[in-house]
This record gives C-alpha cells, sequence and structure tokens, in this order.
C-alpha cells in the first residue's frame, strides 16, 4: 500500500478561482494543510493543461505533496505527475495502469455500491466516493448518495476512501466518521477569501476523529 | 521516414456522419481508395473515445490502413493506434514523441509559414496544412491559407504533407498540384450518400498528378 495522505485532498476549478492564479490558491492551500492536490480541467487545451500542470509539479515539489491528474492519462505521463485519477466514464482502469506503471497513483470514482464493490477487484490506490451531496461544481455527476451512502461504501471497500461533493466545513467532520479517510472539496478551497485559513480550519476538522 | 500514403486521409467527424454509424462509414471510405484515417473526437468520455478508437481499429486491421488519433496521446496508447495528430494547441510534439516512441506515425497540424519552419527543426511524420479553405467543420482553426500557401509550405517544409480544411472534388487536384502528398477531408466523405464512390472519386482526382 502506497504511502498517501488522503485526509485533505483538493480538486481544482479554474472556474471558482475568483480570478486567482491557480498555484497562488494550490500553495496557499498547501501551507493551510492541503495533503493532495487532483488537477481537473475540462475545457482547455492539451496544451494548456500540460503547462499548468507542469507549473503545479513544481508548485508542489518542495511540499512533497502529490500532484495527481483528473482524467487525462496523457497529461499524468507528460508531466510525469504522482498519479490519475478516473471516473466511471474515463480510461479503464487496466489500461491505465499498465501505461502509468504500479508505482504511479490511480484513483478511481465509485458513485454507487456496486461501483464500490467492482473497484474492489482493482488495485486502485484509493476510491472517490462521489457526490456525497448535491454540488455545483460538476453537473456530469450521478445522484448525490448522502452520509449513509458512504457509511455503506466504506464498509464494504477494501480501498481507502475520499469523500466529494458538496464537503464544507458544516459536514467535513461527518464524512470522517462515516468511515472515509479523507474529505475531497473544491470550492470550499477554491473559492475561499483566504484558501490557507480555509484548508487549515478543514484539517483541524478532520484531525477531530471519533 | 516510413512507409506512408498520405494521398486519401479521412478524418473523422460524427456530427456529420448523417446518423450512420462510424465503423460504416471509415468501412466503406477505405473500400473507396481512403489510405489513412484520423479519429477526432472533441465532445465525448475519454471511456467512449478509447471505446470508439478500438472499434476503429478492429475495423481498419483487415485493410492494413493506420488509424491515427487526434490530440489524445492517451487513447493513442490506450488503443495502440498507429499514429497520433497533434495540433499548435496539443501537448507538444517532443512529449508526444518520447511517450509513443519512433515507430509510431506522428503528424502536426501547420497553420503558417512559421509552423512549418519550426516544424523542419522535428522529425514529424507528416504536416497537415490547415485549413487550406475555411470550413464549417472546425472552428477553432486559424485564418485558411488558401492554394498559395499550400505552395509556399510545401517548398519550404522538409516533410510530407496534406491539405486539409474545405477540400473536396472541386479543388481536391488543386492541393495536389500545389506540392501536397495527399488531401485530407472531411465531409466530403463523412457526410456523402454513398462515402465509398465519394473516396474513390477523390482518389481518381489524386491519381491525375501533374
Amino acid at each position: 500500500m502506497k504511502d498517501l495522505d488522503l485526509s485533505l485532498y483538493l480538486v481544482t476549478d479554474r472556474s471558482l478561482s475568483l480570478n486567482r492564479p491557480l498555484e497562488y490558491i494550490v500553495e496557499e492551500a498547501v501551507k493551510g494543510g492541503v495533503t493532495m492536490v487532483q488537477l481537473r480541467e475540462k475545457t482547455c487545451s492539451s496544451k494548456e493543461f500540460y503547462e499548468l500542470a507542469i507549473r503545479l509539479k513544481n508548485c508542489l515539489k518542495p511540499f512533497n505533496i502529490p500532484l495527481i491528474i483528473n482524467d487525462r492519462l496523457d497529461i499524468a505521463l507528460a508531466c510525469d505527475a504522482e498519479g490519475l485519477h478516473i471516473g466511471q466514464g474515463d480510461i479503464p482502469y487496466d489500461i491505465a495502469r499498465k501505461l502509468l506503471g504500479k508505482d504511479k497513483i490511480i484513483g478511481l470514482s465509485v458513485e454507487n455500491i456496486q461501483d464500490a464493490i467492482d473497484a474492489n477487484k482493482l488495485d486502485v490506490d484509493y476510491i472517490g466516493i462521489s457526490p456525497v451531496f448535491s454540488t455545483p461544481t460538476k453537473t456530469d455527476t450521478a445522484q448525490a448518495i448522502g452520509l449513509e451512502g458512504v457509511r455503506q461504501i466504506t464498509q464494504i471497500s477494501k480501498h481507502r476512501s475520499v469523500g466529494i461533493g458538496g464537503i464544507n466545513r458544516a459536514n467535513a467532520h461527518d464524512i470522517i466518521k462515516c468511515g472515509a479517510d479523507g474529505i475531497s472539496v473544491v470550492s470550499a478551497i477554491m473559492s475561499a477569501d483566504d484558501p490557507r485559513s480555509a484548508a487549515y480550519e478543514l484539517s483541524e476538522l478532520i484531525e477531530c476523529r471519533g
């Protein structure tokens, strides 16, 4: 099992950054306690995605925080990211593992119990349980599964997990109580007035386990 | 130099297929004389792109026609396509070559003289001169360079080339006369009532060189 700290996992969304540079938000968030960063881009060109990934990788390197690329295996390979996050509509896991090799982190989104059962047959490094709550930041997601869904999935899954979707200060601790190893947030940090403080407050909530 | 026949190069666009399956059009087009096929998808999920690529690869294999993937290096790797076509806004050529290896075909779009001069420093397998004429099938392209642009680029380029953009029966022969090794078409075959006949007629026009 790889040495991963999933506790506070930032997923980027430049449209929510309030016009601040992504590198600024990511660096502040890491200083506040973010333990992993996923670069998610759905509309830019491959060149822009690649260049952004290189910039984020350089920004995260001094902090030893892994950069995970959403969906785009080619970008992950091109920037030598620490890992890839794939959803149910992305390149199949087996292909991704073969191309990335066993040392890279691969996370997989699970949207229901069946996905979690299927994921037990794979040597993914973590699962992202999504969406926990309905969220405006991602429009292509399945129905929200709620805290009870998180509880059921963490019970049957053999993998480490993070909850994602509509998670913020008010519900962060609940996700951990349901058995997840961490929370994944987008707007709670991307749109925060002070991303460092926002990350710090979330990390404090996660540490109060039990 | 790889053994490539660039003479009649079909670039797919499912939105122009008049609701016919892509495999049907591609197979008919190949039977009519298409010598290369590029799968271009800009809106579908990575999984759908991958599955479509696998289907096209199987469809082309009996004919020994190379499958080239547009932009998405990960899909090219995942389906073990014969090659990749990149534009100026895609992953940089050097990265693509490193990840794909020297045996795969890599084509590069050039949109002006300077791009063609820059491409002379690279060991790309061919250049796509685009767009020759303005075209409704691609909205993110540079200004049309016209036949004179094709002539200038084929004169200064050390690479084999195809013209693309607004090419049809009426102007196919002109592109060859301007020094290109082939023509690349989208709607002239994708939207043809009879894709096999359309390909056959275009290939006849190309053969009448000089």
